[in-house]
């Protein structure tokens, strides 16, 4: 399993990715799932991805090192889109390519599985937030909604629902999206460390932060530690039931 | 959907299951999942059903009114068991009595999908909860595992992986339980209130509380507004990421 989430607030964007990968439990694996495509001033994407590796991999080097998405003669990558638009159609579009070599037989063991986070800024352009699917169509984090999640997302949702709204501050809104995979973290063992995370200021054009937590991390630890106290505290603190019978 | 938990710990049993079930979004509907067969000082039997709705309310109708699980010319009602093992063995053969039935049909149109918990006590027996499957076997909550979900389990687990344990005051399960159905309603329309939630002390063999909670109810309104000021300060508290570029 995976889990991967983008949340875009006021000043700017968080992207958040774990690391593990596996095919039954056995067969474990760290693999990078936050990728970053990055000319400072001039253009930041970062993409973030769930789903069958053999298809992100083959999606990642198509839009790295190119590919013709529209069979114009023209090979493009995602230094080559001139918004983020175009940025997330690039990734639908190597997602419709990957299909096509390899949907037939990937349909017959188990589907073709993929999901895609595209977030970022082109200078002049507007900070977007992606996410794609795997008919390679996409929707767009917005104010009612601004955070993106794909792969294992049920465990960590109840915390972004409460606490991320467009207004969050940027540190606040990558401070509960480790929380979300801290939850999420302790309920899948396919969700796992290291944890990948990335800040984009609201138009910097440059990255703010781009760092890997490791298991030692002694600020994470903390975090855990102090979330789960600060829960136990929390539900402590709640009067027992009243109902008839309650001791 | 459905959410539907049970709980033991060392002074007894919680249940508590939604009431919601939908066939698409606009179809909703109120049926009660959580059904009680209790002679006071001999037998509570407690079932929380999850899934296709006809394949539950056939399983009810079969244990409740009598069905012959073995072809031995006797019927058989969950008020003629007589061990918690033997109730669970009931609801598994009521399953699969269904599935006869009605099982090839509903694997064209969709899946034959039922999940039961099964829990209570008898005289003179031990009070156990178990959860048997659409296949009609079952396993048994234990002392390192005292909960077991069935529904739209993931977004309320984490809560109580980390607060619930065999050490913990039965009301204080209750309590964290409908923590945990908080969150899953928030983060889930197909689970929805009412709530009916049942408590059985050890040993007592007589329920100790049966109670639907409504909308409009007080204590239920303050656990979520309390719950939600608390995750709201404890994230708060925790100091924001001191890597790089932080502000």
């Amino acid at each position: 399993m995976t889990y991967c989430l983008g949340i875009v607030v006021r000043d700017g964007l968080v992207m958040i990715a774990d690391t593990r990968t596996n095919a039954g439990l056995d067969n474990i694996a760290t693999f990078q799932k936050l990728h970053l495509f990055e000319t400072p001033g001039e253009r930041v994407i970062a993409l973030a991805t769930a789903g069958n590796l053999a298809v992100t991999q083959s999606v990642l080097t198509l839009v790295s090192e190119g590919f013709d998405p529209d069979d114009s003669g023209e090979t493009k990558t995602l230094n080559d889109v001139s918004s983020m638009f175009a940025a997330a159609q690039l990734v639908g579009a190597a997602i419709r390519t990957v299909r096509r070599i390899d949907g037939e037989q990937l349909e017959q063991s188990g589907g073709f599985d993929v999901n895609i986070l595209v977030g970022g800024q082109l200078e002049g352009g507007r900070l977007r937030l992606f996410q794609v699917y795997s008919a390679g169509n996409f929707i767009e984090a917005t104010i009612d909604t601004p955070y993106l999640q794909i792969g294992e997302h049920k465990y960590g949702k109840p915390i972004l629902d409460r606490s991320v709204s467009h207004d969050t501050d940027l540190y606040d809104a990558l401070k509960v999206g480790l929380i979300s995979m801290d939850s999420t973290m302790r309920s899948n063992l396919g969700v796992g460390m290291p944890i990948d995370v990335m800040t984009l200021g609201q138009n910097a054009v440059e990255t703010d932060l781009v760092h890997r937590i490791d298991v030692d991390d002694p600020y994470f630890s903390d975090l855990r530690n102090r979330w789960s106290r600060a829960l136990t505290e929390a539900h402590r603190a709640i009067p027992r039931p009243p109902y008839a019978g309650s001791s």
